[in-house]
């Protein structure tokens, strides 16, 4: 019997977990995950397999985890990395994996890392209420000069036609790389459950509104909502298994919903 | 004919360029690299590769670019990833490249991204200058909460017996992973040209020298030591090829070098 897919996270938000559990749901792939545990029961195993060790990994610095057998693996690209050619979501000619992975690391890093820098300018160890001062004037020179750098670039990579036809980041070939864009882009409503555009959505929903109706990016609201009507992943947004925004990696602070002076 | 390695970057500084440099280096890999061109030069290639497409490879965001044959890629952790195995610096055992690549995106992380944002914590498109004020905040309580959280992780790996013994984040085998942290941490004095413990040195000299005097960290001031020391490297940071810290990912503001409140 093969080992199973053994997602390792904190429950309550969709967070950094949220990534892997999309790969896995649009494969059908079976995996454990602790989100159904209480958030103190996710602490300690999140804790426990943090120190490593046990079965020769080193002691990784930040869930999420993922386990599968003897190894134990952090970073959320670096999951995605693992479980992509695995599950056949990491593009079909030779060194694509290194391809998905750049595109993915890109999404990651613009529309997770610096979103989330937003509500935390300052530092992670304090409150936000702590940082709102600093947290406003970054909301409002990232949507005036990140958000349409993002979304311009997304917006080529979809448009650039020398490389074939087609919905996705590799033209024909739907990847993980699009899944991880889809979890930072909501771009129609603010209603219930949505993570990168979806994300971004749910923390500037105004100037997200703004760039939707602009006109300039339509082929990346367009992926968003192909990546959505998947069968597998629109089974899966509808499921109790998929997390409400919350206090995670993208929060909405009215305050910061600024659009772009 | 083999293809050759292509590093595509900017010049002047060492940046995340510098991380694909020491791994080719370490491996005595021949290597082509656009730093010797001028500014202007470096910067029409860099933009001409950026926008991809010409041998089916997706437009990216930004460099470092490194090309190999008709495959090119972007993004440091990436590149590593892609050259670790071929140069044997990957680890020795079955999925050593995930346990080494998430090592590798963590030091990246912590001590690298983290440090940049020291000195522009509200938006890279604007100057240090016009964030002066929260660039300082953000210094003092970077080094109070995140600093020695980042070293007593890295401590932690290197202290941690039950995988072996040895002076590597791997314990005995040696692979990027160690190259990425070296990286990052000049601990003794700041003298000439250093880069993640190499650049947080050069940006936070006071509050380096601090941890590394309390003995708190001395597995991670040993790393830096030792892979100083080892030959190729040595000969790579006596050369004419290693350029200096200057307007970079690690900048030296005496304002910000603030010692832990």
């Amino acid at each position: 019997m093969a080992a199973p897919y053994e997602l390792i996270y904190y429950t309550g938000v969709p967070g950094r977990g949220e990534h892997v559990r999309l790969i896995l749901e649009e494969a059908g792939a079976p995996y454990t995950d602790t989100r159904p545990l209480p958030m103190d029961k996710c602490r300690e195993i999140v804790t426990h397999y943090l120190s490593g060790e046990e079965q020769g990994n080193p002691p990784y610095y930040a869930p999420p985890l993922f386990k599968h057998g003897d190894l134990l693996i952090s970073q959320t690209s670096n999951i995605l990395m693992y479980l992509g050619p695995k599950l056949g979501l990491a593009g079909s000619r030779e060194n694509d994996i290194y391809r998905v992975n750049a595109l993915a690391l890109t999404a990651l890093d613009g529309l997770s890392n610096e979103v989330h820098d937003c509500h935390h300018p300052i530092v992670s160890e304090l409150y936000y209420e702590d940082q709102k001062e600093e947290s406003l004037r970054r909301s409002k020179e990232w949507v005036k000069h990140r958000l349409p750098k993002h979304l311009g670039y997304w917006e080529k990579v979809l448009k650039s036609e020398d490389r074939g036809q087609g919905p996705w980041l590799l033209r024909s070939t739907f990847t993980y790389a699009d899944l991880v864009l889809f979890q930072a882009s909501s771009p129609i409503t603010v209603s219930t459950c949505r993570p990168c555009l979806d994300g971004v959505q749910f923390a500037f929903p105004k100037a997200m509104k703004q760039a939707r109706e602009s006109g300039k990016y339509d082929s990346v609201f367009q992926l968003w909502k192909d990546v959505k009507a998947r069968p597998n992943i629109a089974a899966y947004l509808d499921s109790d298994r998929r997390q409400k925004y919350d206090w995670g990696i993208y929060r909405y602070y009215p305050d910061n919903d600024v659009l772009p002076e």
